[in-house]
C-alpha cells in the first residue's frame, strides 16, 4: 500500500498515512514518485491561505516520476510512446481542452475548470492520492505528460514542472529581445529560472535584486550580471547602477518574483520608457498600490503585465532549459529529504534556509 | 504678413497679431493653414497646465494646409512629390531620427528630442509662427509631411493628426482580433477614432462609456453597438451587460480616453482574464490609483498599456481611417471659427458644446 | 430513419440512402441538419482526388443543424450551454488535444490526428452518417461546437465553418494592418470572406482579380474597392493599377485563393520590399513553380506564407464576421438544393454558375 | 595623406592610392580605421557582379575605427557622447530617415534611398574615401554610430557590422521560441552568427550542416549541437538524424546562409507543418528554384521568409553578442593583412582557407 502525506488540518503538520493501491484505467498512468518539489506556495496550501485547497489532501505539485502501471498505450506531448520504467513529468493543471480558453484564446492557463494535483483535489471520496508527497500518483488520462531522458536528474529536473513553467510563461509575456536589459527582483527558484530564461533570450545585462545580504555566488551561474542586495546597497546605488548600464534610459524588461508592494515601487520606475514590467510574484491577495497611471504608465507608454501560472508548452520550455545546464540547477537543489520527513522539507522553506527543497519518498 | 493668434499669459485669451513674412529654405515648407484643430489639450495649453509650453506661442498642434511655397523637390513618407497648391497634413511632433528610439526601439513617439508643433516652442527669438491657430506656418525640413487628396476635406481631416493619430497608436497596441468584445471608456474624439479602429480591426461588439445623459447618434456610425451613459445607467447594469455579451468573462480589450482614476476603478476589472487595458486618457498627472495587482493584474494575466502620442505612421493611419468613412467624421465637426474667434473656439471646447471644434484661418 | 447523400464509387453520383436511427451517448450530440454547404473541395472529394477519402461516404463537411437529443449537459466552446432546440455549427475537423500541435504548438488545424467530418470517415463499419448531406449527424464528443442566435441564418451561416474558417486562418497569417493595400486572388467563397476579413482590419484598398468577365456586384459588398478580371484587363493595366496606388511599391499583403501556379507568377512579383504573400488555395498537388529566390524572396524580404485548413477560434471569427454583414453574405447564397437533389448541387458548383451552393435536407 | 585600396578595374587586383586629406563638418566624423572585414560580398564586389557597385572606389563595408576628428557634439544611437579617441563601429548602410520604409514600415534596411560604404559610392567626384579598406574614413552626418568600450577587441567586432547584423535581422524574422531545434546551413561568419543567436534566443537543439569535410571545432563553441557535413554524410542520414530529434515532425525553424539552390532542396522539406524557413544566403541572382508550393508551403503551413541586410538596432544586437562572448568570436578571425596586402585578403576569402579575414590598416 502506497504511502502519502496528508494534510488533515490548515497548519498542522503532515501526516504520513497508507492508500489503498489502484491501478490504471484507459489513458490513466500510474507513476512511482522519485522527485517531489517543495513550492513556497505549499506554505500557503498547508497553512489554509490558498482558497483552492481542501482538505484533507496530499500536497505536491511538482513532480517526477517512473511509469509504474499503464493501460494501453501513452504517449507524451511530444509524440513519444510512453512505457513502463520511463521517467516523466507532468503538467501539474490539468484542463479541459473545450472551453473559451483552451479553444479559442489558446490559453489553457486560463482555463475554467483547471485543477491541480496537490493543490485542489481531496484525498477522500474517493480516497486516493492526488498530490505529489507520496510513493505513488495516479495520473488521470487527461494529464499532459512529459517524457524525460534517462539520463536527466529527477531532483533536478522537479522544479520545471512549476517554477520553471512559470518562468517561462513570464519569459514568453516579456518579450525579451537580444540585448536588452533586464531586471529581476528576486532570487528564489522562479526568479534564477527567469535570469536563465533572460539569459537563454539574449539579454546583455541582467541586474538581480535580492533580499538577503548573503553571498549569492549561483545567480551568476544562472546569468546574472550584476547582484544587487537591498541589505548593501541603497536605491540610489541600484538606480544609479541601472541608469549607467542605460544610457539613462531604464531597463527594457523588469521582472517581480517577489510579490511585495515595496517590488513595484522600486521596479516600475526602473522601466524605460516603452519598455515592460511583468509581475509574477503576488500568489496571494495583497494590499492596493499606489499606482502613479500618469507618470508610470502612459507618459511612459509602458506595459505592466501579470502572469498566472503556466501551461504544458512553458513547463516543456522549462525541462529543455534545464537540460541544457544541469550543473547550474543541480546546484539550486539545497535539500533532500525522504517523504517521512515531508514537514521538515516544509520549514526549510519557511526558514529561507535553502533556495529548493526536495522530497523523495 | 500673415497673423497668428498668440498665448501672452496662461489663462489670458489669445490675441491676433502680424507675423513676419517668411521663405522656405532646403526642405521647409511654406503652408497657408486652411483647418486647426482645437485639442482638449489645448485648454491644458493655454491654462499652462503643460510644462511644455513656453510663452509667448503660437497654439494649435492639429493643422491642414495648402503648400504655399517651396525650396527645391519634397516628398511626403510615401514618396509622393509634394507641389505648390497641394493639401497637406503633418506629423506635429518633430523627431531625431537618431537617438536610440527613433533607430533602435523604432518608437520615435518616445524620441528623446520630439517637439511639438503649438505646444513647445515659443514664437519669438526667433519672431516666427510655430503653431496651426495661424494664417501661415513654416514646416522645417524634418517635419513628416503626408499628402492628402484634393477631395479630403481639411476641417474633417484635420483630427486625423493629433487624435486619429493618438487612437492609432493605441489600437496598435491593443491587438485586437476578429471577434473581440472592446470596451471603450470617453466617445470624445479619441473614442470615436478609438471605436472606428476597434471596427476596422474586427471587433464584433463594441462597448462604449460616456458621461453625459444626451443622446449620441455618433457613436453609432463610429461603430458603437452598445452605448451606456454613467447618468442613465449603473454599474451593475454595465457589468451586467457585459457579462451577458461575452458568457461571463469580460470584454477581451477596454481601453480608457478619459483620464481620470474613476475610469480605471470601472474599466480593469471587466477585463477577461488574459485580455487587455489601454490607458491612453491621462494627459496631465492625476492622483495615485489603488491598484488590486494580484486581483485585477497577476491572477487574471492582464495586460495593462500605456500609450504615449503618436508617430507619423500613426497619423497615416488615421488619415487612411477618415478618407475611408468620411461621412461619419463629417459629424464629428460640430463648430467652426474664424481665426479672429480663436478663443470663442477654445471656449466651446471648454464648455463641452461640441465634438471637434475647428478654425479656419 | 434518416436519409443521407452516400458516395459508393468515386466520380460517380451520390444516392440516398437510409441508416439506421442512433442516439447520443455522453458528451454526443445528434442534430438535425438544416444546412449543409457544398464546397469547392467536395468535387475533389467525389471525384477521388483527395487522398483522405475512404469510401463509402457521406460527403459534407460545412453543416448547421438544430440539436435533437443530447446525452446530459453540454457546452460551446464559450462557455454557453446547448439545449435541445439549439442552433449550431461545429467544426469540421476534430483534433486530439494532446499531440504537439494541439498542446505545445497550439496550432490544432495540425493536428496529427486530425479528421473531418465529410471528408475522411467511412459510412461503414460501423454504418454511421459522418458527413453534412444527412437529414441527421451525431456529433462525437470531442467535436468543438458554437452555439448560433435564434435568427442567424443558417445557409447563410454555413459558409463559416470551412471557406469562412479558413479565410479567418489566412487573415490570422496575413497580419494586415490598418491602412494597407491588399490583393486578393480569386473572388470564391473563400476570395470574398478574405475581402470581407481584410475590409475588418482595416485595409484601406482591396484589390480583387477574377478570372470571368462577368460583372460581380457582390465584391463590393465585402468590401473590394478594385476588382479586375483577368478577360478584360491586361496584366500590365493591373501592374500600374497597383503600382499607382502603392507609389510604385506593391501591395503589403497579397492573398491567393485560386490555387494555380498562373496566379503565382503575377501575385509575389505584386507585392511591396518588406510584404507577404499568403497562398491557401493549393488544396491539391500541383506542378512546381520555378520561384525566383533572390528576386522576390531575399532581395525584396518578403514572406510567402501557406495556410492549411482552420481550428474552431478561426471559425468562430467567421461566425462573427457573417453576423455583423448578414445582408452581403445572404447574396453569397446563389443555389439552394433538397437532399435529394445534391447531385445537382455538386453540378452547380462544379459549373461554376454560382458561388455558394447549399444543400437544406 | 591617407591611403586606401581602390577598385579601378573589376575583376583586377585593387591598388593603393593616396587621397586628399579631409576634416569633418557638422555632424561628420573623421576615423583612424583599425579593423576592415572582408566579407564574402566583396568578391561580388570587386569581380563586377554586384550591380550596385560603381568604379573607382574603395571596397570595405565593415570596418571599426578610433575617432580622429570631429566639428561639434555628436551622439552614438545609444545616447552616448562620442569624443575623439573613442572606438566606434557604424551602420554601413546610410538611410533617409524619410521615406516610406523609415518612417512608415520602420523597416530601413529596404530604404529606398539607401546607400552602402564600400559598396555604393565612387571614390572620385569628388575625390574621396568612401570604403573601409583605407587608413581613414569621413563618415557622414548621417551615418548612424555605435560606441564601443575600449576593451573591445577591433578586430573580432568588425564583423557585427555586415554578418552578425545580418544575422540579427535574420534572427528577428525567424521569431525562435525556447525549446526550439534549429537547422543552420552554412558555417561561414553569418552561419556561426546565427548559432550564437540562435543560442541566445534559447534554441534546444542546433543543427548545423557544412559543405568541406575538415573538422569545425569552432560550431560547437557558437552553440551547435550537431554539425553535419555534406562529404561525410548521407541526405538520409541528416533526414534521419532530424527526424529522432523532433519526434519525426521536422525543425522548428531552419535557416539558410549559402545562397545555392540544393540547401534549398534539402532545407524546406525538413521544416516541421508551421515551422518556418528563412533565406539570406542569396546575395545575387540565382536559377529559378522549382517550388512545390502544395507540398511545402501550403499543406504544411510553413512561413517562407527572405532576409536582406539589416539595420542599425540589428548590428547592435550583434555588438552585444560578440561582446558577450568574445573568446568564441575571436576564434573566428582566422586571417589578418596590412592595407598593403589588401589582394592577399580577398583571395583569402576565395580560397575559403579561413574563416574571418581583417584588414588592419
Amino acid at each position: 500500500m502506497p504511502k502519502a502525506a496528508v494534510l488533515r488540518e490548515f497548519g498542522k503538520p503532515l501526516v504520513i498515512e497508507d492508500f489503498p493501491e489502484v491501478h490504471p484505467g484507459p489513458g490513466e498512468v500510474l507513476v512511482k514518485i522519485v522527485a517531489a518539489g517543495v513550492c513556497g506556495s505549499d506554505l500557503h496550501i498547508t497553512s489554509g491561505e490558498d482558497p483552492r485547497t481542501p482538505i484533507p489532501m496530499v500536497p505536491g505539485h511538482e513532480g517526477v516520476g517512473i511509469v509504474k502501471e499503464l493501460a494501453g498505450p501513452c504517449f507524451d506531448v511530444d509524440g513519444q510512446e510512453i512505457n513502463e520504467g520511463d521517467l516523466i513529468l507532468w503538467n501539474r493543471g490539468v484542463t479541459c481542452g473545450k472551453c473559451y480558453y483552451c479553444t479559442i484564446a489558446k490559453d489553457p492557463s486560463l482555463c475554467s475548470d483547471r485543477w491541480t494535483y496537490g493543490i485542489s483535489r481531496s484525498s477522500e471520496k474517493p480516497r486516493q492520492i492526488r498530490g505529489c508527497y507520496a510513493e505513488e500518483l495516479l495520473l488521470t488520462a487527461d494529464t499532459q505528460i512529459i517524457k524525460l531522458k534517462e539520463d536527466d536528474n529527477p531532483a533536478v529536473m522537479v522544479a520545471a514542472s512549476c517554477s520553471g513553467g512559470t518562468a517561462a510563461h513570464t519569459i514568453e509575456l516579456a518579450k525579451i529581445k537580444p540585448g536588452d536589459v533586464v531586471l529581476i527582483q528576486g532570487v528564489g527558484p522562479v526568479g534564477l529560472f527567469l535570469a536563465a530564461f533572460a539569459k537563454a533570450k539574449g539579454a546583455s545585462e541582467i541586474i538581480a535584486i535580492k533580499r538577503s545580504p548573503e553571498k549569492e555566488p549561483l545567480a551568476q551561474e544562472f546569468g546574472v550580471t550584476h547582484l544587487l542586495s537591498l541589505a548593501e546597497t541603497s536605491r540610489e546605488e541600484r538606480v544609479k547602477l541601472i541608469s549607467d548600464l542605460t544610457s539613462g534610459r531604464g531597463v527594457d524588461v523588469a521582472m517581480e518574483a517577489v510579490g511585495h508592494n515595496s517590488v513595484l515601487d522600486e521596479g516600475l520606475p526602473l522601466v524605460r520608457p516603452g519598455g515592460a514590467y511583468i509581475s509574477v510574484g503576488f500568489g496571494v491577495p495583497a494590499p492596493a498600490w499606489p499606482l502613479d497611471t500618469f507618470g508610470l504608465i502612459v507618459r511612459k507608454n509602458v506595459r505592466f503585465q501579470g502572469v498566472w501560472v503556466s501551461d504544458v508548452s512553458h513547463i516543456r520550455q522549462a525541462v529543455l532549459l534545464v537540460r541544457n545546464n544541469p550543473e547550474a540547477f543541480a546546484k539550486m537543489v539545497t535539500h533532500r529529504f525522504p517523504l517521512s520527513e515531508a514537514n521538515k522539507a516544509l520549514q526549510a522553506v519557511a526558514d529561507r534556509s535553502g533556495i529548493k527543497v526536495i522530497i523523495e519518498p
